[in-house]
C-alpha cells in the first residue's frame, strides 16, 4: 500500500527494534539512506541495524558505515530503503521476502511489496525523501546524518549531473551546506574522483575495450572476470564506470557488463537522452530508472551480448 | 576601485555600445559570463559584443555563442568578465589593456586593474556573480542567458562538485531548474561527458604518463604538442584533463601540463585538499584559485617540470 509522509512518520514513531535492508552490490544511495535513517530513528530513542546481503564497500563508505550498523537484537520491524524489488535483497529474500513492513524508494519500477510503501519516483535519490521526511517530522538531524543523506544524493544524480537531479536536490544541499561544517568536496572526491593506480589503469585497458554497435548508437564495455583478476580490481570498484558507455556524442545507450561469477553477468544501462533504459530491462528480467537501469544475465559473454544488443535494437526501431 | 552592485547596476543603465572581454583559451564561466551579460544588457536596450582573443570552441559552447557575439559597433564601453589580470587577455591585451571600465570577476588573485570591479571571491563562478546581480537589478532573465549563467556555475564548480560550491550555487541551479524548460542534463553531458574516440585514447594514455613525485603527493601529467599532433587532438580538448591529476588517493597536488606553443608550457594546478595552489602559481607568474590555478611557463619539458616539482615542495615543507 502507498503511504504518505504523516502515515510513515506514524509508523516509525510506533516501531521498535527495527532492521534497515539495503539492497546488494550496495551504492551510496541506500547506504546513505539506511544510515541516515538510523540516526533519525536513533534521535527518536528507537534502536535499529543496517543490514545488506553483501558487505558495505571499504574505505569507500566508511564515514558512513564506521559508526556501526548497530546492535544485535531481534528485529520487531524490517524496513527497506531504497530497494525497488525483493530479489534486490540478494541471498536476504529468503529470510525478509514478504516481510517488509515499511519500503522507503524512488524507483519507478517499485513492485510494491512491502506492506507499505512511501514511494517518490520523482525524487533524485531515496536520501532526498530521507530529508524531507525528517524535516516533516521535525526530527533533529545530526551531522552524521547530514553526510549520509548529502551523500545518497549526490551519488544518484552522478553529482547533479543526470536529468534526475531535481530542484529540490539543489535546494537540499544548499540547506546541508548552511547548516553543517562538512567537507563536502571531500566526500564528492572520494564518491567521484578518487581511484586506486590499478583502476586508472583499468579505466585505460576499459577504454580500449569501447565497442560500438548498431552504428554507433549502442556501446558495450564487457569486463571478465579474467579481467579484474589480471589487474587485482574488486567488483565494486566498478561501480563508476557505467558511465563511460556513453561518452561518444553519438551513443544513445550503453551497456557495461561485469562478469560477477563465471558466466554471470551484471548489466549496467545507461541512456544518453531520450530512450528509457529502465524499459529495455524490465524486457530482460531487471529494472531502475529511465537513465540508469540494469539487469543479470546468464550466459556465455558473447550469447549474453548478443541478447542485450538486440534488446535495444527493438527499443530503438520504436 | 571595488565596486558593490548598485554602483555596477548604475554603470550597466547608463553605458551603451559595449564590448564584453573574456579570457584567453575561454571556458564555460567566462562564455557563460559573456553571452549573459550580453543578453541582460539586451534587456536594457543596450547594444554590446562578447570578444575574445582565441575562438569559442566549437561546437561545446555552440549553444551559448551560436546566437552570435553581437554586431560590429566602435565601442564606447569595455567591460572583462572573469579576467583576474589584463594578461590573461592575450593579445587583446594590446589593444584593451588599461582602458577596462567594468570588470566582473571571483577570482582571489584579481589585480583590481579596471577602472571599477565588482569582485567576489567567495563566488562560485563570475557567472553567480551575474545571476545575482540580475536579480539584484530586476533585470528578467532570457531562457538563453538562463542556460549560460547555468553553464557557468556547472563549469566553474565542476557540476557542483569542488569545495568551491557555495550554497548559493545549488540555490540559483534549484531557481533555474524549477523557473525554465532547459534540458539541464543535455548541457553537463556536453560539458562533463562527451568525448571524441580520439579523447577517450587519449585518455587511456595519458593515464600511463601519471607521473608520482615527492613521494606520491605531487602528480604530473605532460602532454607535447606531438602527442597532441599524433592524435589528431584540439588542445582545447584537454581542457577537462586537470582533475585526473588528482585521482590518486595520497596525491595533495597535480599538474596538467599542456605544450601550447613548442616549449611553451600551460600548467593547470589542482589541490586535492588542503594547499593553496593559487599560491604556488603565484610563485612562478601565475595564480587563481586556492583549488585549481595555473601559470604558463617556456622552457624544454624537463626544466619546466623541474621547476614546478621544486615550487610544490616548497609549498609542501611550509
Amino acid at each position: 500500500m502507498l503511504i504518505g509522509y504523516s502515515e510513515t512518520e506514524t509508523f516509525l514513531r510506533n516501531c521498535k527494534d527495527a532492521v534497515i535492508l539495503t539492497h546488494q552490490s550496495p551504492d551510496g544511495d541506500c547506504i546513505g539512506a539506511g544510515f541516515g535513517l538510523k540516526d533519525i530513528l536513533a534521535e527518536l530513542g528507537i534502536r535499529s541495524r543496517v543490514i545488506c546481503c553483501d558487505e558495505f564497500p571499504s574505505p569507500r563508505y566508511d564515514f558512513m558505515t564506521k559508526a556501526g550498523a548497530g546492535e544485535e537484537f531481534e528485529p520487531q520491524t524490517v524496513i527497506a530503503v531504497d530497494i525497488a524489488d525483493e530479489k534486490l535483497m540478494g541471498s536476504y529474500a529468503e529470510i525478509y521476502g514478504g516481510k517488509v513492513q515499511l519500503c522507503i524508494d524512488h524507483h519507478e519500477s517499485n513492485k510494491n511489496y512491502a506492506e507499505k510503501t512511501l514511494l517518490r519516483e520523482k525524487a533524485t535519490a531515496t536520501c532526498e525523501i530521507i530529508y524531507d521526511l525528517a524535516k516533516y517530522m521535525g526530527v533533529n538531524i545530526t551531522r552524521h546524518c547530514a553526510m549520509c543523506l548529502y551523500t545518497g544524493i549526490a551519488t544518484d544524480s552522478g553529482c547533479f549531473r543526470y536529468s534526475c537531479t531535481t530542484p529540490r536536490a539543489h535546494e537540499i544541499a544548499a540547506e546541508l551546506k548552511r547548516s553543517y561544517d562538512i567537507d563536502f568536496a571531500k566526500i564528492n572526491r572520494y564518491m567521484f574522483e578518487v581511484k586506486s593506480l590499478g583502476r586508472i589503469k583499468l579505466e585505460a585497458k576499459v577504454s580500449d575495450l569501447l565497442e560500438e554497435h548498431l552504428g554507433g548508437k549502442l556501446a558495450v564495455i564487457a569486463v571478465t572476470q579474467d579481467m579484474m583478476k589480471e589487474l587485482g580490481i574488486a567488483p565494486d570498484e566498478l561501480e563508476g564506470f557505467a558511465p563511460l558507455t556513453i561518452q561518444l556524442e553519438n551513443t544513445e545507450v550503453g551497456i557495461l557488463m561485469r562478469e560477477r561469477e563465471p558466466n554471470v553477468f551484471k548489466c549496467s544501462f545507461r541512456s544518453a537522452d531520450a530512450v528509457n533504459v529502465s524499459a529495455i530491462c524490465q524486457t530482460i528480467g531487471g529494472g531502475g530508472h529511465a537513465k540508469a537501469a540494469g539487469c543479470t544475465v546468464e550466459g556465455a559473454l558473447e550469447d549474453v551480448k548478443a541478447e542485450l544488443i538486440e534488446a535495444v535494437r527493438k527499443a530503438l526501431d520504436k
